[in-house]
């Protein structure tokens, strides 16, 4: 019985249709960027184990594109305390592995240690499905959601990560706000707004590892009567007191003594492998679909290679995740690419359509330039690794390597967001009449042909002299 | 035939997963909501029959959450006059009886008088269905619809009602407007920015009955052309000029001579039944997909607690109305809830994932702590009868009753508004692995279990000193 | 097999029904439209082939509604350049014809020549669908989406263009911003913020055609090396050199040389009625829903008087685009309404319930009365041919035409604007009950029923006397 089941994919066409090709966000009144920079981060936390690299969400093209960026270092053994914030985020794991627990309100613990197997203590552990996450994972999490992450690894786990605290999940203010559940935090993010309109631009401020008396109490606990946590909790005031974690010096990023021990399934070669099938499920089973809230997925590798979506053997590769293969995005309206774009090669000059692109170099450099509408180039120069750069909805942008390779990732503030190339085989100039081509750039016929058909690539293209190229040159 | 069906609630499964699960409202710029009170109304417009109290909108707290607050207090036989607001609103039934109509735009006149029984006037009445109300319900009413509200029983109507005035049905601005079709009625918010910024904070202002002589003509039609309005009605000058009401120095609320004659269903016994039973109707029947606009339900009560979501006998009883249970609230993106919290309970440390939380006491009083992201209690004191209270997004908040039953409605800027509690059998501290709550605030692992797991109940427990209840306290 | 199809209707419905009757936007912080005036254009952009007029941006009335208005003429051969915007928007087709080029990205080049044809260079063209348009037009252009327009018409093309810069798809800010992919152009808006507020109002400003030493480079491809955009397009310096259309003074309208030559289908007498039945379409085939991005309809004609949605012979008609028979203005939230008023007619009073609406004097002259919430008439005035009028959501409109026929077109700022009138068959007039309006206005039932009942028309009315008109005036 065919027939139902096309309707349903047409409905559901539809929905991808008029969901996904539309952005949810509304305009900022005032877009100051005339003059964009690559920056690195102003702004260091140290924690027992790990760091906390932020860059100043006061600048322009970040209020802008409505986003704050951070950074994590989280060294073997080292666990992220639980918190939650006001903007939904996309995280990407430049390097390490790890385990990540997200608590979705109201879901199962389903996670268990069976009672048969006789576990010392009175009661067994069960908690919430836990997620393995490696280098080039995206991981999506929802704003308002609280999660934890450990790095059960061996080298330490470093991840960016991109809230977008313009987006209507958040319907407090541009802020980006962390609520931590438990520890003693500082704020990743400070507020300086004047200082960003200092011309002698943001400075880098490193505090140092406080002492004791320095910190203050500032977890959620924190502000609510102990004998009401008391009560809340069923147990007596001086355990519910502990809550608050006074006087606890580890910051956001705490020591695990010994190992973690935590009920989840091993991971032998088989399992591996099963994994790995699920992942790449798209057209193998209905991506997504099936999947209850409680047990969405939430995390999509785009570091692998094998798995490019644009693949030009001498200039690189591109994967990206959005709603159609890592569906909870769909409700974040975010996705992000990962782009490896080999020595001598050219991003094609493009143009984001629908969504702001926050770049993140995470190897090498290349040249950027990136123009308005007024045919200026906003930013001129270098991108480097550890480096982040805005390229703000429509303005356009080509990228170019020399003797390195430069990989970076992308995120966007559209769960679909779509480029459109102004050269190459998909391209604005394709697109065009040979005549309104030789009209526009007062070119004779033939010199307009060349324009529109001389490349053959969409996306990439390498540059490496070989012969045949440019006869007329 | 049963394939079909199934993947129509799949599809509907869809349209709720990826509607109703995310908000659609936008950021503020900046929420100053570093201290939140509970506050009174402090504006009142007397009328003929009846008042209004409205709460001043450039609150703090009201402009972070968008919304406007107003009570209607309806005497008997009073009619709120016919008007519309650029705000969609969700009107709660604190007391009394009533009935109330809503013009939807196109929809036929579906109340109507037979001509066989042989009125004495030349024209039968028809008008568009007119609904009945009583304490405990919710009344969904759209942007832009007019609607009248007129009390048929024997004591004072109380409504309270919500204006999402940043909801985006409203492409106007940020105050809230009420544009009245008929009579001379007062502005019942004043537009105050300056004086909330006075450290003597809002002061009461209770505007007298004014004399005839002070009063305008400020309806709909006042700004039109007498002969334009004689020739769009069809009628002689004369009348059309009744049309502004001039010198009409009755209010925004009316008294109606005699009792108002309206076409309307008889109210047996068995049709209240009926009614009941189509009131409860999800799982008896398709709730609201089989409605068009013109029928649909907008309506439905939450006050009555035999038909409670969460009870907990010693604790109290939550109600909610949302988009699953009242499909109008889709395009809305409101929802309610309504707790009454019995005397010595608590209603368990939680947040509001997704939404704003207006609260507005009804009976009774509570000590409430609200916590912001520092860990600052940002209102930490008594909210008492008639006074109003907003928790915004993400805050954490927990609330305490002593001797007094604490009864309260919730008005959420989500259509599915979500909680996430921090404490009790669905929690976040469930959903953490007892290690790793051992590791966040530093405790044995014994402890840790205890505070995983030591509450039973979820949303609302009881602190009655009872037997048995923390053996080591 | 009915029973799919009916579920699948369903659930269309669902989907207009979710979609299509609540807006997307957010409220501004502040409308100021106490007093709004009917503008001209007051800047004008002289080109080679055409001249381009707007109207300031930074007027209340426009900042209110979130749009941009300009109007743009075309000489015959006059090509506009191909330019994309951050702004989606709705064009007017005022006099003449053409054709249009739209390029989605990605889309395949899907008018092509024919290799067999034997063409006399070596290589044949092809290019994305080339849509033809006519007067009544209505074009819907998406934001990002770069376009190209000739008239290959005998008289010049007038087309008068909305940009929603207040649209969710629009990420970046207020200011409508065109990106020009080839020529030279001249911002066609100048964003002049301090001078709207000179109490003299905006001064018309005409700029002259200038020297091409003023001129500067810009438009995309000026930001660009020209040594990344010759390795991009694969051709030498000296061609990519001519991307930047350096010294061109032709403006953003340029002459073409003969005639253009495009690969398009040939226009039969047969083939144009096939066209015609197509557009019809609405009834004949499920309209919209097996279209891909790629083959999108953009045009619909509203200008035609047969096809009228409302039609009263001695008063009118009005035919209304929305996103129920042109599906992409789902996408775009906005639609669009031509009305033609004959003499002594009322457009009868009325408010729009979900949608600001601009309007554009396309012939003729009316009066208007545009009504606030406090009962004072914004604007009540004349509004002429070549003028634009905003009535913000909400606020009450009459129209009433004397001794000439106004025509004119609404642009609404959703795609399935509803309006509610005040009077007639279809009114909330009709909708009250007749003892809810006695008491409204004090009347007696008599007066009431009359003022219910007397207008039989809806939406327009022919007020030239009659005989039997008014017995009682």
């Amino acid at each position: 019985m065919a027939t139902p089941h096309c309707f349903f994919i047409l409905s559901l066409s539809l929905l991808l249709l008029f969901h996904g090709s539309f952005s949810l966000r509304q305009p900022r009144d005032e877009c100051q960027v005339d003059r964009i920079n690559a920056l690195e981060p102003d702004n260091r936390v140290e924690c027992e184990a790990g760091v906390i690299d932020s860059w100043n969400p006061n600048e322009d093209q970040f209020l802008c594109a409505g986003v704050a960026v951070v950074r994590w270092t989280i060294e073997p053994r080292g666990l992220l305390l639980p918190s939650y914030s006001n903007a939904p985020q996309l995280v990407y794991i430049v390097r390490g592995r790890g385990v990540t627990g997200i608590s979705f309100a109201g879901c199962p613990e389903t996670f268990q240690e069976s009672q048969q197997l006789g576990v010392s203590t009175r009661v067994q552990d069960k908690h919430q499905k836990i997620r393995r996450f490696r280098q080039g994972d995206v991981i999506a999490i929802p704003a308002g959601v609280p999660h934890w992450c450990y790095n059960d690894g061996n080298e330490p786990v470093v991840a960016v990560s991109v809230l977008d605290v313009h987006n209507r999940a958040n319907q407090l203010d541009m802020n980006p706000r962390h609520f931590y559940v438990a520890g003693n935090p500082e704020d990743m993010f400070q507020q300086r707004f004047d200082e960003t309109r200092d011309p002698r631009g943001p400075r880098e401020t490193r505090r140092p590892f406080m002492e004791p008396t320095q910190r203050e109490c500032n977890n959620l606990f924190c502000g609510m009567d102990t004998r009401f946590l008391a009560e809340a909790f069923n147990v007596n005031e001086q355990l519910a007191r502990k809550l608050r974690n006074e006087n606890d010096v580890r910051g956001n990023i705490v020591r695990v003594e010994g190992n973690l021990q935590l009920v989840r399934p091993p991971r032998t070669q088989q399992e591996r492998q099963e994994q790995l099938q699920r992942e790449r499920g798209f057209g193998r089973r209905p991506n997504g679909l099936e999947e209850t809230y409680c047990s969405a997925r939430i995390i999509e590798n785009i570091g692998d290679p094998t798995r490019a979506d644009v693949f030009v053997p001498e200039a690189g590769h591109v994967r990206t995740v959005n709603s159609h293969n890592l569906p909870i995005l769909e409700r974040m309206q975010l996705s992000a690419s990962h782009v490896v774009l080999r020595d001598n090669s050219v991003r094609l000059p493009h143009l984001h359509m629908n969504a702001h692109s926050v770049l993140y170099a995470v190897r090498g450099q290349a040249q950027v330039q990136v123009v308005d509408e007024n045919g200026n180039a906003v930013f001129d120069g270098n991108v480097r690794e550890g480096q982040v750069l805005t390229v703000p909805q429509n303005f356009a942008v080509v990228k170019r390597t020399d003797k390195d390779v430069f990989e970076y990732v992308a995120f966007k503030t559209d769960d679909n967001a779509m480029t459109n190339d102004l050269a190459g085989r998909a391209s604005t100039m394709r697109a065009l009449p040979v005549e309104v081509i030789a009209t526009a750039y007062r070119l004779p016929l033939e010199d307009a042909r060349r324009l529109k058909f001389a490349t053959q690539e969409t996306t990439l293209t390498s540059v490496r002299p070989r012969p045949g190229r440019w006869a007329d040159a």
